[in-house]
C-alpha cells in the first residue's frame, strides 16, 4: 500500500475510507478531519478560547496536540479524581505535555477542594462508579470553563466512543438521551458552556496512530474502575460488526446523526433549567445530579477515615 | 433446579425469566405464552380463519401446532421455492405435519406456477437471494390468504429474528423500516390481509425446546443460500450482549415495540397503494416490486434452460 498524498510506502491505514498515509503525511490528514469536524458541526471559531478536558490518555491529548496545531487558543483542563497511582500517573502524562508544549493546564482537585474521590461514589448495585464519575467531570469541567469565560469545553469522545454510548442508548431505547447526543451539546443557560467532540469521525486506532506518530507520551492503561464496563463490551460488539462491514461503525453514528436523532428527537420537550440550592449551577431539580452525589462520596469518605481512626 | 408450576425436575430453563419448567409442564406455559401475544396485540379472534405460513423449519411449525392447540381454527400454507434438496425435505416435514394432525395444507409451487425458482433470484451484489426471497413469500402468503378468505396470515418469527431485524435496521438507521416493524401489520387495503408473529417474544431456543417436547419432526437445517446472511451475525451479536445481560435481548426488542417506535415514526406520512399495472395487487409503485423481481427471475430461468438446450 501507498500513501494518499505522496505515494511514499504507507504505515497508516484507514480502512473505512479505503486510504493509507506514510508518518509524514498521516498528522496532517488527521488534523484535517479535525478541522473538517470543527467545521461541519460550527464547534468554535478562531478566536474562542477552548477548553480541552485532559485525562493523560491518547485521545484528549491527541486532540489537545491538533488543536494547538490547527492554531487555536486550546488550553488544558485536568481533575485530579483519586484513583490511586492511575490517577498519579495520568496526571505527570498530562503535566508533561504542558510542560513539553508550553501549554496551560488548569487543575481541579476531588479530594483536597470536594472532600472526596471517584472510588467513593461506587454505585451500590453494580460496585461501579463510571456513571457517577461522568457526572463529577461534566461538572467541573463545565463550571471551570464558566468561571474562567471559556465558552466551550471539547472532549476527546472518538467514533468508537460515541458509536458506544449510542449502541447503549439503542439497546435501551433511552430515548431522552438519544435526543440529546451528538457532537455539539449547545449552550442552553449563560452557566453551560458548550460542549463539543471534534474526535467523533475519528477512530480510536486513528488517534492511536496519531499519538504514536507524533510522539505523544500518554497513559497506555485504561481506568481500572472500568473494567466490565458494558461500555467495553459494546465497542467489542461493535468491533465485530465492523470486521464484517468495514464502515459499519460510522455509518451507524453517522446515520444516526443525520436521519434518526431527528426522527427520535421529533417531540421531545424544552427543558426548563434552574439553579441548584446547594451549589447554584444549573440543573432540572432542585438539588443538582453533582451535588447529590457529592454528598453521598463525602459521607463514605468520612466513614472511611472514621474506621481507620477507630482501628 | 425444579419446575415453576408443579416442582418437579426441570428439564427446560427461561433464564430471562427467571423460569424453568419440567417436559409436562413446558408446553402449557409456551402456549399460554402464544395467547398471551395474540390477546395483548389483538392479532385475531377466535372466531377468524388463520392461514399460518409454513417453512417446514422449528418455529413455523411450533406456531401451527400452538395455535391448533388453542383451538384457532389455522390452515397451513408453503411455498415451493425450489431450493433443490432443501426445498424437497421442508416440504416433507410440512407435509408430513399436515397429514399427522389431520391439517389443510395450502401450497404453491413457485417453478410451476410462476416459472422461477428463489435460486434464479441471486443478488447480483450479494449472491444472495434472501431479500428477494422475503418478497415472494410474502406476495404469495398475503394473495393465497386474500383469495381464499383469510383475514389474517401468521408467521413463525420469534424474538431472535425480530431483534436481529430490529438491530439491522437500527444499524443502518432505516428509519422507515423501523416505523413499520412490529407484531401485528394491520391491513390498510382489502386485499392486503393483517400480518402477526405470535411467538414474537419467544425465544428461538424456546420453540426449538417446544418442537422437542411435543415431539415435532422439523427440518434442523438453516437454508443453504442464507449461509454469511447478515441477520445471522446480527442474531450472533445479540447472543453475546444476551450472555453478558440476561433479558437483554427482550429489553430490546420490547422497549422499542413500547417507545423507541412511537419517537421513531411519529412523523410517517400515509402510504398511498394502487393496483400493480401487471397483477393487479396492492403496491406503492406502478409495477409492485414481486412482479419486477419474478420478471426477472424468469428471463434468469430462460437463459439457464436456453444454455442448457444447446450445450
Amino acid at each position: 500500500m501507498r500513501c494518499l498524498k505522496c505515494r511514499a510506502p504507507a504505515q497508516v491505514e484507514v480502512r473505512r475510507h479505503r486510504s493509507a498515509f506514510c508518518a509524514r503525511c498521516y498528522p496532517d490528514w488527521f488534523r484535517a478531519q479535525v478541522q473538517r469536524a470543527v467545521d461541519h458541526d460550527r464547534m468554535f471559531h478562531r478566536d474562542e478560547r477552548v477548553l480541552v478536558a485532559v485525562s493523560g490518555g491518547k485521545d484528549s491529548l491527541a486532540l489537545w496536540h491538533a488543536l494547538t496545531r490547527l492554531g487555536y487558543q486550546a488550553d488544558g483542563m485536568y481533575i485530579r479524581l483519586g484513583i490511586a497511582d492511575y490517577s498519579r500517573r495520568s496526571q505527570a502524562k498530562a503535566e508533561a505535555f504542558a510542560d513539553k508544549h508550553g501549554l496551560r493546564l488548569h487543575q481541579v482537585d476531588l479530594e483536597e477542594g470536594q472532600g472526596f474521590t471517584v472510588p467513593d461514589l461506587r454505585d451500590a448495585r453494580s460496585g461501579k462508579p463510571c456513571a457517577a464519575c461522568g457526572t463529577v467531570k461534566r461538572y467541573h469541567f463545565n463550571k471551570v470553563a464558566a468561571d474562567l469565560g471559556y465558552p466551550v469545553v471539547a472532549t476527546g469522545h472518538n467514533l468508537d466512543d460515541e458509536a458506544a454510548t449510542l449502541f447503549g442508548n439503542v439497546v435501551h431505547w433511552q430515548t431522552d438521551f438519544l435526543g440529546r447526543q451528538g457532537p455539539v451539546l449547545e449552550s442552553t443557560h449563560p452557566r453551560l458552556v458548550r460542549k463539543v467532540k471534534p474526535l467523533y469521525r475519528l477512530a480510536e486506532r486513528d488517534t492511536a496512530a496519531y499519538a504514536i506518530v507524533e510522539r505523544i507520551d500518554y497513559i497506555l492503561e485504561e481506568c481500572p474502575m472500568a473494567k466490565g464496563a458494558k461500555s467495553l463490551l459494546y465497542k467489542d460488539m461493535l468491533n465485530t460488526l465492523e470486521e464484517q462491514q468495514p464502515g459499519a461503525k460510522q455509518r451507524f453514528l453517522l446515520g444516526f446523526l443525520d436521519g434518526g436523532r431527528k426522527a427520535v428527537s421529533a417531540d421531545r420537550e424544552p427543558v426548563v433549567l434552574r439553579e441548584c440550592a446547594s451549589c447554584g449551577q444549573p440543573t432540572t431539580a432542585e438539588v443538582c445530579a453533582y451535588c447529590r452525589l457529592a454528598e453521598r462520596g463525602r459521607r463514605k469518605a468520612a466513614a472511611m477515615a472514621a474506621r481507620y481512626t477507630q482501628a
